[in-house]
């Protein structure tokens, strides 16, 4: 019998069949929109339903409306191989952020059957919701409320920006359980899932710049988050207060920016992965004016590195850059709250075995940092040795203009399909 | 017969009790408000003229509504001493911001009526209108009208914020010419003006600081003006660009300022007179966002110096800066339109005289750069040697707690009356 992974000419088809599908069901006015237990997200949960009835699969749906779909294995007390992604998108968003990776370990159960081959453990694909912080505001809700990890306050805080419904109301609307998911019940038992694998398309550029089709993820980074820094100061005559006189709050902030800019490349040439963004950075637009000094400055600082070591030595240092340039300028720099999201550890065997397989097929690819956060590092967090697989995608995601390669596609869903055979062998 | 400079306290209690009609007269909801052409100016100017038909001063007032008013000298063909400054005032500002200056020349003159004494030649106070940008965005529009400088178009481009009426309506319904002064007939010949000075509080700290009550000014300074410097990057997504990919608008504009920061602190160590405010400086707060690589920026730049060697030669870094980090980060910094109003360049011999007189009354004084622009500059712009002294003042102007202490302003009037007196026997 020959390898599954060497004939997915017929697997490919459908898939694209079904991405037709999806972004004509969710056409909006300039991308897709699967909103985050909404109509789009709901069709697509459908869809895959469908195909999973077709395929004879089992199907559960969990207290969150997570989807489960199941080919039986011979024992069905083995841990499970698990794969899947969301199915939601954001607002004007693109058509494969998330779809790619329950199409593919759909197209991957179709190769099974067609092969008429049993696993010898259960092959699950996940369709999770509510991934897309767009329309509640807290990460990975469908995969959190799967292990009892969602705060039960999400539920009645988060609300959805166009409906202004909560979480919680929506759930119940779309014929979901949130009063277990409040319980904080696990819907999932990391005892029983062998594995987890989620291939995603990437989200930056870097596939694109090297012209390489597929990324085997090292680590999936976590961050280290100050959204409201505060610089104040104080306002001043702009030609009449000498330099020692002033408290120029736009001059402390570009110090502390600037200094941050150097450690980062600090970290980079000793090999560290990071990388650092001032999304925010601005002067009161009410008050500001050329010819004032400027008294206070608001920024926001994001900065992400699959070690969670660095950073915490970042915090650190910026912590104490913060008071040293303050005292030194007469000003105060308060960097406010934050939060520091783990990274998402990825499995070193699974991540060399995606590596050897991916030479030995004559994949081209690349080992990168996952900078986006993804549904698999809540797999990785709760120690499911637990890896992911980058599509190349053109121009970035979650806007209309994202473009995956059906081709590329193909590429990813073969080794995939190569591991998950693999590791059922093994 | 005395020294005048040696008895000057009845002038001094004059000088308080006018400063209090001003105040009282022209008190608004914070502080005092005296509008260009308006109702406080106008009532300053009443304030002036009834000083002058007191002391039988000549008066004249020109077709923008300046006023002089001239204690006659022994030979009335020899050019004029002339001092004086603006009487209008920000919304909401001091009271003391212009009108000191003219309240120390009206002082000055009854001293020289108290002691029975004609000077050689001429000596006029001027009043003079429109300094303050709050109410018509042109600069120095008396002073310059004064001199057939105004451009026409300001008379009818200029409106009053509190009116929408143009400059031009403002000055008819004061009762004074525009059409003289759109047709730029001069009001004044240098060639009539032996010197100008000025006396004005002092807008910055740095008299409070060094605990001085007076400073003798060693230049106005010019400035150099980017009001609309733009970055433009791309937006990207914070976890997922690598460092090389980003197009980071706020690491580029932060890179700039930080370096003209370095610039400005090197011209400081040369010995440069030189002040640098970003005062506006902010991303696109309709679409910037924490975890989105800031895409543009937008700030500007107000740069001071007495010497425009200086600004021309900054402003040449700049430029090449500019496209220099634009290029290295593949970013366009666009600087925008600029403009570069000339230094107002101080008489070296009379401000020595000023330092020696200061020093042999015992005067305390800082030899300081006026970091504000003062109608001073217009006089010295057409060559007319001129001169500033400057009060300590609390608080910076421009805002209801500017404060001058009536025994700074004594001994600044004393300075300036001890240099006239010098100046008519020389």
């Amino acid at each position: 019998m020959a390898d599954l992974h060497s004939d997915l000419e017929a697997e490919t088809t459908l898939a694209g069949q079904w991405f037709d599908h999806l972004r004509r069901r969710s056409k909006s006015r300039l991308g897709v929109t699967r909103a985050s237990y909404g109509e789009g997200e709901q069709m697509a949960h459908d869809l895959m339903q469908g195909i999973g009835q077709t395929l004879g699969l089992e199907k559960r749906i969990d207290a969150a409306g997570n989807l489960y779909l199941t080919l039986p294995g011979q024992d069905r007390s083995l841990p499970a191989i698990m794969t899947g992604s969301h199915l939601d998108s954001v607002p004007e968003g693109g058509n494969y952020d998330g779809a790619a990776g329950v199409v593919a370990g759909m197209a991957m159960l179709v190769r099974w059957r067609r092969a008429g081959r049993q696993p010898k453990q259960d092959i699950t694909v996940m369709g999770v919701r509510a991934e897309e912080l767009s329309w509640f505001p807290a990460p990975y809700i469908g995969s959190r409320a799967a292990f009892g990890l969602l705060e039960p306050e999400a539920l009645d805080s988060c609300r959805r920006p166009d409906t202004g419904r909560t979480l919680a109301e929506h759930m119940t609307e779309a014929g979901f359980e949130p009063d277990r998911i409040r319980a904080r019940e696990p819907q999932l038992d990391p005892r029983n899932i062998r594995c987890f694998f989620e291939l995603h398309i990437e989200q930056g550029p870097v596939l694109v710049q090297r012209a390489l089709p597929v990324g085997i993820v090292t680590g999936i980074r976590g961050n280290l988050r100050y959204r409201d820094c505060h610089v104040v100061g104080r306002y001043g005559h702009a030609g009449a207060e000498p330099r020692e006189a002033r408290q120029d709050a736009v001059m402390a902030g570009v110090e502390f920016v600037s200094r941050l800019e150097a450690s980062w490349l600090a970290h980079e040439r000793a090999g560290k992965d990071l990388v650092c963004t001032v999304g925010r950075f601005h002067t009161d637009t009410e008050v500001h004016t050329m010819t004032k000094i400027p008294g206070e400055l608001w920024f926001s600082l994001d900065i992400r590195s699959e070690d969670n070591d660095v950073l915490l030595a970042l915090d650190r240092e910026l912590r104490a850059l913060a008071r040293e340039i303050g005292e030194r300028r007469g000003v105060t720099i308060d960097l406010g709250d934050f939060t520091n999201a783990r990274p998402g550890p990825i499995d070193k065997d699974h991540r060399a075995r995606l590596e050897r397989l991916a030479g030995a097929l004559g994949i081209p690819s690349l080992s990168m940092a996952s900078g986006a956060g993804h549904d698999c590092a809540v797999f990785a967090n709760k120690g499911i040795p637990s890896a992911m697989i980058f599509i190349r995608n053109e121009h970035g995601s979650h806007n209309p203009d994202e473009a995956m390669d059906l081709a590329d596609f193909a590429l990813g869903l073969k080794l995939l399909v190569a591991a998950v055979e693999e590791i059922d062998v093994a």
